[in-house]
């Protein structure tokens, strides 16, 4: 990948952002050299993606303090639960915020350093979500080749999972990457993620951009694919993970995972142990986000349905454990009874 | 309904169309008064729906009647097979063309009453269609009240079926509305339908037409929807229904069958025998027909994906009879093995 799509990006103290809202017609950077202008990129879905929310977090805070000649416990706190805001339900956004406060009482009496040292953490943090990816990767390979033969393989991929979310690599799609870089792909299917086309927009781009060929379909064509043999496998990202391997992700994940079941097609979820959440039993006891109902209604400011018509738009939906072939993370593969599986992993 | 909404009226010696290229937002009526404005009517998809498009082919040669004092049997031919030409690989077209000729061979001594003849006839198929629909429906609550209690009923229906396509009632939509007469609707989802958008324009607007409150929802979000315990039935139409009960229909359907299927929810298909095409074995046999990747790419003019990606646009799939629960035409059920249960209706 060349690095000038690398959607975040710290130089000179300076953080560039790739907008993500223009893609994928327009490339253009969002510049922030203040925590204020940090706080206004997460807020505004300049960057999206647990992982690229976090590093923007860290960079946003190193910004803060570069600003600062001297500042008390008190005004760091305050300055950490302003970039909370940004995006209240964010939870790699307070995983980092905290890690940097953190790291600063750890370092407080040597203040000079500071933004120094929270930069190079934040870089550090991205070359080790690169890492972790990487191994995911190879791990999806690896079982992939052992299960069905080494072939070129067809890879079904659901909402964004690319380096716009992560970074780099990314997980589901770091997959695809990975199996192209090992001239291991015949052909991608990009779901297009109805209603804000993730996969049609921005995991498209992503592949573009890598030089990867693909082809965007409508949620409705899976079951035609799969029924026609065009499909070997499927992999998607997850938002979490629980106890019994159910997992939450994008609305329509579900869906794929019980049709690949019916075509006796392998199905996967890739995802790091950060997105584990071992401590909630089944899926039933996630909550799922009901989103602004105008997603489904308009597109581009365009009215599609009747204006007296309402929409009802679940972000999100629980694909069953036992539905899911392998749980591939930066620790390995969980399969099978993931009550046993997945805590040997963590 | 209100006779005002009918999208297809004959009054006067005038063929008054519904123009569905403009709906949901505008309601204009296009004016027909020759063959050739009947003609770029159906090319130009001012009318959709099998059943539509051969009820404009009856008036638009009632039109081409009412022109002539006198006319040879070649000059018949000849306008008949301007028609066709208007959208060639519909079968309800070239049905009723074959059939006016017919009608018209049979009355050839007594030519001044021809045209009314012919109108007559037109008129004749829409309240037959309409009786046959209600017949259906009638026979599809019976099926599911008998199955599942009587109760208010949660129904998901996919693509549009309703007066729009057929005139009057319509198929699966005809059964919502009977539902609905007899106060026995609880929710109706209305699945978006893409990339077409047939559900959120369409069969949205049937609805608000009818006064029949409705959701408007993602194909991706099915999975949620049946897992949530919201969908006690699913009704769809069907393009041909074939030997073994594989059926043919808008792109998506296959998907929510075998949704149905996991989650243990009756999915029904409704159409008349006319859609039922014995003579081909399997599935297996049906030519799928690839759309143009631009619906997908695109919406409403605006480019949704990068400028390099494609698209794989199947417009139609193909829903195994294993996994229909009934197949109700205006001849009765059939259920169970096909291979028998459907010759037994026909």
């Amino acid at each position: 990948m060349q690095e000038e799509y690398t959607p975040i990006q710290f130089q000179n103290g300076v953080l560039k952002l790739l907008d993500q809202r223009l893609l994928p017609h327009k490339e253009e950077f969002v510049l922030c050299e203040t925590i204020e202008q940090g706080h206004m990129a997460i807020k505004d879905m300049v960057v999206r993606g647990a992982p690229c929310i976090g590093f923007t977090a860290i960079f946003s805070l190193a910004l803060w303090l570069k600003s600062k000649k001297d500042f008390s416990q008190t005004e760091l706190l305050q300055a950490a639960n302003f970039l909370r805001t940004a995006r209240p339900t964010a939870v790699n956004l307070n995983f980092e915020i905290d890690k940097v406060i953190s790291l600063v009482s750890q370092v407080k009496n040597n203040e000079e350093d500071l933004y120094l040292k929270i930069v190079e953490y934040g870089l550090t943090q991205i070359r080790e979500s690169e890492n972790k990816n990487r191994k995911m990767a190879i791990a999806a390979q690896k079982d992939l080749v052992e299960r069905e033969g080494k072939k070129k393989f067809r890879i079904l991929t659901h909402c964004n999972t690319g380096f716009l979310a992560c970074g780099s690599l990314g997980t589901a799609l770091g997959v695809v990457e990975h199996l192209h870089e090992n001239n291991l792909i015949k052909d991608v299917w990009v779901d297009e993620t109805r209603p804000y086309l993730q996969g049609a927009r921005l995991t498209s781009y992503e592949l573009m951009k890598l030089g990867i060929e693909h082809r965007i379909v409508v949620e409705g064509a899976a079951s035609y694919l799969m029924r026609e043999g065009l499909v070997d496998a499927i992999f998607t990202g997850a938002d979490r993970i629980v106890k019994n391997g159910d997992t939450a992700n994008k609305i329509g994940t579900s869906n794929l995972a019980i049709l690949a079941n019916h075509y006796n097609i392998p199905f996967y979820i890739v995802a790091p142990t950060s997105s584990f959440d071992l401590n909630i039993e089944t899926g039933n006891d996630i909550e799922i986000e009901l989103r602004d109902e105008e997603e489904v209604l308009s597109y581009g400011g365009i009215r599609i349905a009747p204006r007296e018509s309402r929409a009802f738009n679940p972000s999100f939906d629980i694909t069953e454990g036992k539905l899911i072939t392998g749980i591939i993370s930066e620790k390995g593969i969980a399969k099978g009874n993931y009550l046993k599986t997945l805590q040997e992993i963590v």
